[in-house]
């Protein structure tokens, strides 16, 4: 059975709720050891202020969330993305991030090509990684499900993750999310390549809920959808990954709604008897 | 350019509107040469006074929607969803239907096990193909896309649905419905290894739209979403299919909301400029 130690919790999962500061020291307060901010967390509190919340907290970083967002319509644009990644990694740099985390972006401006898209995604990882390799910052993209395509990422199985960090080499690895992935008959197989190919950056845990009411801030607590968090995790295990647990939940209409104490309290449950 | 002759009409495009006849003649009327209907329509009208309807407007019919749903909790729930497959494959005889369209069924009752699905999916379709395969009648299975992998149907790519084929054997093919399956980075591959097994039965069309606000019924008209509907023509008829388009539009806030004689209008005039 996961054990606390092994759980970070993703402040999305609360950020209706606590700025970085009252989540961190929320966090702190049951016993978790670690968390994943957002960019934009950090930024309403400010970078160093932010890193020492962390670090007063004893706050392990299982990632920054997120660098990306690659494609534009134009050099400009793509330029500017690239820019902002930069800074992103700076920043993952100065939290003591494990990892900089990449949603990679969807389709530029009014395109429909999505094979473009993903070439400017692989471009832009790759200039990242320029900045990325000397800063010791591995940088973890994550597949994202493909009903995010077109507007989110265009990077949407482990197995087109992997193919793509294959070709850009050392630096880049995956963030495995039950959420985007639980669905995929290939999903075992592809754990255990990038297990294998030391790919593994983070794991990502929430619930898929039958019904789904929204496509993107519907996500359930764990125990209460369809994924088998537990299977997962075994396969994660067998590939050799060794890092945190991290509950990430969008929930507009439920968990966003409720005293985070609460929800706090249901993460390390749900942690312990359903993942 | 495609022709009108390529086009049909899945009824399914005009559930709000027109019972089976009404939709039949306002295809005729129209120039359409062929429909798919649903097995409700069919059962409303009745299934004799459907294949006259059918056969008096000189319609050819695409596909037979749907069998499948084969996953249940229980051995009479497992064969009772066969004998209605059954039942459908008849059906599918009787109207002279070109397939019968297969969404294979999600998880069952409250199941997290979605490879035992998977298996149930496989037994069901296996069985089904003993009756399918006297009659002449080929399986179309239908990936559908994974944000249903829970519900509807957890054969979600286009690469799994030919795995099943190639352990199935004669008789089953596939479904390729832009709508599931345009983000697939597999997705012209796919398409050719489906070309050279003679597994392409069927081509349903319409476009995915940005942002889409409901996971079922918010599908788009084609040109009006981000689909590369012409790219995957091509790669449709470099694989050799030579059936036609057929376009299959859940809308419940758009286009079942509209004047049918509008809506088929301008399904021919996408059809001609936008796919």
């Amino acid at each position: 059975m996961p054990s606390l130690k092994q759980l970070s919790i993703n402040l999305a999962t609360l950020r209706e709720q606590w700025d970085l500061r009252q989540a961190v020291e929320g966090c702190a307060r049951h016993g978790i050891r670690a968390v994943a901010p957002w960019r934009d967390q950090i930024a309403k509190v400010g970078l160093t202020e932010s890193a020492c919340v962390l670090r007063d907290n004893g706050m392990r970083v299982t990632g920054l969330c997120r660098g990306g967002m690659f494609p534009a319509p134009t050099e400009a644009g793509r330029q500017a993305a690239l820019d902002d990644n930069r800074r992103a990694l700076e920043e993952a740099v100065a939290l003591g991030a494990e990892c900089l985390v990449l949603v990679v972006g969807g389709l530029p401006g009014d395109s429909r090509d999505i094979a473009g898209a993903r070439r400017m995604v692989e471009d832009g990882i790759g200039k990242l990684l320029e900045a990325a390799r000397p800063a010791g910052m591995p940088l973890a993209i994550e597949p994202l499900h493909p009903m995010y395509a077109a507007d989110r990422a265009c990077v949407n199985t482990l197995r087109q993750a992997l193919d793509l960090c294959d070709r850009l080499g050392e630096g880049a690895g995956v963030a495995v999310d039950v959420y985007h992935l639980w669905w995929d008959p290939e999903l075992e197989a592809q754990i255990a390549r990038a297990g294998e190919g030391g790919r593994l950056l983070a794991y990502h845990i929430c619930d898929w809920l039958v019904p789904t009411r929204d496509l993107l801030l519907d996500r359930g607590m764990m125990g209460d959808g369809v994924i088998e968090l537990p299977r997962i995790r075994g396969w994660m295990e067998r590939a050799g990954y060794g890092g945190l647990h991290e509950v990430e939940i969008f929930s507009a209409e439920d968990w966003w709604m409720r005293d985070p104490e609460e929800v706090l309290q249901t993460c390390i449950a749900r942690h312990g008897s359903a993942t």
